[in-house]
């Protein structure tokens, strides 16, 4: 439970610094772990793919998606951050 | 950078727990958060393809799967959590 507990962290500090404004949002990460295959290379494809079924589900425009890939010596990161048009 | 962090944070408690040895893993993480409409409804379809569109990149076997599903007031949480085989 404790990437739960983080979320809750993260936001319970988002809402005290936007007083209490709620955006919708849809993050998505994918951690790989421990790689010794080179997960860097196919991360850019899987988050096209993971963006395109998420779209399914969601409307959501370009430009309201921010991407993050990083990696070190030992995992490699990628991260979506989705915010979603009111309705 | 927080969630990068936190991740690095994880990393490094498993690796002293397990003595160094590294297994790979991969963990995906899907948050709908401040969500008027119920996520919990599409989240678990959503989890279905994201693992179907995570298995042409690597070999997961569907014992090797956990996932957990959670929500509050004001999010949804899906949590897949995959051992990958030793290569």
């Amino acid at each position: 439970m404790r990437l739960l507990d983080y979320f809750r962290y993260i936001r319970n500090s988002t809402t005290n610094s936007t007083a209490g404004i709620a955006k919708e949002r849809l993050q998505v990460l994918v951690v790989d772990e421990g790689s010794e295959r080179n997960a860097s290379s196919y991360l850019p494809q899987l988050q096209n793919e993971i963006l395109a079924v998420i779209k399914k589900y969601v409307s959501v425009s370009d430009d309201a998606v921010q991407i993050q890939l990083d990696h070190d010596d030992h995992q490699d990161i990628l991260e979506l951050n989705i915010t979603l048009p009111e309705h």
